[in-house]
């Protein structure tokens, strides 16, 4: 077969507020790739499938020269992320033709793996779609229940406070919140966004752009767990309607990626009142829970104990719009690139 | 016997930024006690000998309506806090004229106390100095050794760093440290304190105002416990310079009592580096830990492996003074007013 074309969505340029499609991140064709005659040097040829676009991209579009716990993006080389293909060929003794990798794939058509420590074979018996292990299976899912049982401390009858609660994260913990016995307070950044969170069980759902977050909190009589997904000025408010005792889970601070951080007036609240505050990594939490993970989580989503909801782009050429949607927080649910049938 | 005078520090305004002697807090001989005839209704009459002075009580010197984990004091009143004072008479079943009691004690040269929920017998075998009971064997010393107990996780070759190191709970945290097997940095506000600092064992001890806090936790290599007492710019240095990990040790923050807080940029680290962060309340960790501390600390302090250092004020009437001191960081090691000898 003559070789075919290998479209790739590559880094750009660094950008200084919010990432932009076609500056930030540009979409290019100039590439064709052998399928049948690549050489695979003991490694396999992946078909990508679904590729996963999250918030913590936002941190990997910066200069090499600042440290963080991510790999910055390369400029002019492909993004990658999280996402799930097709294996075409294989030299690799565990992985065989026609099985599902899910792992850190490069944001390309098509592409030689070597390294089944960054990608490795999916399991999927109940057949669910493939774009689930992006999602509530995958690294958001993960970061969501992982977390939460290492961190929150739930107690029956506890109240917590979930910020970007309908994103694949957010409304996966309100469920788990839920499902523990809490009373849940969730928000997000539209109607259709509150109307998601209240459907998975939110007591309290309000849209943060119409409605006062320290006003709700208040009147709600304060919070034993927040769920941060976003920082800023709802960080501020939920350390001030903290109860003594709560606990704060960091997963993520939004609302300052594309402005070089918001600065957080109140954290003596963490004294004043024996706050505990964890950030974390999820990919250091997987030795402990990514088997309890695999066991427990696939029957919630086909029970639907578990619902998640997902904002689909087709095409690699969308990548940059997605990239956009996530960080101002336009996308209305779980930004998922579908890349190819299979 | 006639009555005599019983002086009284008293808390008079609400202070803007420092508190002030003469201003914020006054000094009283307008009222006298029957020492032999006052009615002690089943409680004890005792006489103050000494009394602590802690950077906690800027938080007591405010508004009524602002609510904290602290009694805010009262206008008019007498300041009160941890003491030790000597029963003259009782009629309370477990306590004997001629005991010593600790707990919190107004700030007034006689008092009939009732409640020994506040106020307890200090148990003394070894004899040492009653002021030892508001300092390393009380409150700051219990801080110190509760909260690294609890929070830590200490591992021998970790490097702590350990602001405010001169203070009664710095320099107690910083001994811990070493008889856990750490390499210790310590920094304080003087010459003098740096001094005191290397004494007891601090590897690297620096004075923040004439030495670059950032460069040398940079020079060191980074840090994996934070003992915060003062936040601010020490806090978002020792937030650049955690490592993945690391454990922030919440205690105080005093670099903002006196100027309504200092806003923190740098937040984001709490997820970047997965630290944990803990405040803490140190009456909320005395059920886990007050018997194991009164067991083990005694000994420390009389061996000599544990070292501590006072800064005396002779008199009630210097209380305003003492307080001044601990919130500009003037004085030179544990606060202490010895009110009167026995």
């Amino acid at each position: 077969m003559a070789p075919v074309t290998n479209g790739r969505a590559l880094f750009n340029s660094v950008p200084e507020g919010f990432p932009e499609p076609g500056k930030t991140i540009v979409y290019d064709t100039t590439e064709t790739i052998d399928l049948d005659g690549v050489s695979l040097n003991g490694g396999f040829l992946v078909k990508t499938l679904e590729l996963s676009v999250d918030p913590y991209m936002r941190g990997r579009m910066r200069e090499p020269t600042k440290k963080s716990y991510s790999e910055p993006f390369a400029i002019g080389k492909p993004l990658n992320g999280h996402g799930v293909g097709v294996v075409l060929r294989s030299e690799h003794s565990d992985i065989k033709q026609g099985d599902h990798v899910y792992g850190l794939l490069q944001h390309v058509q098509y592409q030689v793996v070597k390294d089944t420590n960054m990608v490795s074979k999916c399991q999927n018996p109940a057949n669910l779609p493939w774009s689930t292990f992006i999602g509530v299976l995958g690294m958001p899912g993960q970061t969501s229940y992982m977390a939460w049982k290492e961190y929150s401390k739930a107690q029956k009858g506890e109240v917590a406070f979930v910020s970007a609660g309908a994103g694949p994260v957010g409304s996966f913990v309100i469920q788990l919140a839920k499902l523990d016995g809490l009373r849940v307070i969730a928000s997000a950044g539209s109607e259709e966004k509150v109307q998601f969170m209240k459907e998975i069980g939110a007591d309290v759902a309000f849209n943060y752009k119409t409605t006062n977050t320290a006003e709700v909190l208040a009147k709600e009589g304060g919070i034993d767990i927040f769920w941060d997904n976003v920082g800023g000025e709802t960080l501020e408010a939920a350390l001030d309607a903290a109860h003594v005792g709560a606990r704060f889970i960091e997963c993520g601070m939004i609302s300052g990626y594309n402005n070089n951080g918001t600065p957080i007036r109140n954290l003596f609240h963490v004294i004043s009142k024996s706050l505990a505050i964890n950030g974390f990594i999820v990919s250091r939490l997987y030795p402990k829970y990514l088997k309890e993970f695999y066991s427990e989580v696939p029957p919630l989503v086909v029970s639907g104990k578990i619902q998640h909801r997902e904002h689909v782009w087709n095409g690699l050429d969308k990548v940059g719009e997605a990239i956009e949607a996530v960080q101002r927080g336009t996308n209305k649910a779980k930004a998922v690139i579908h890349v190819a049938d299979e």
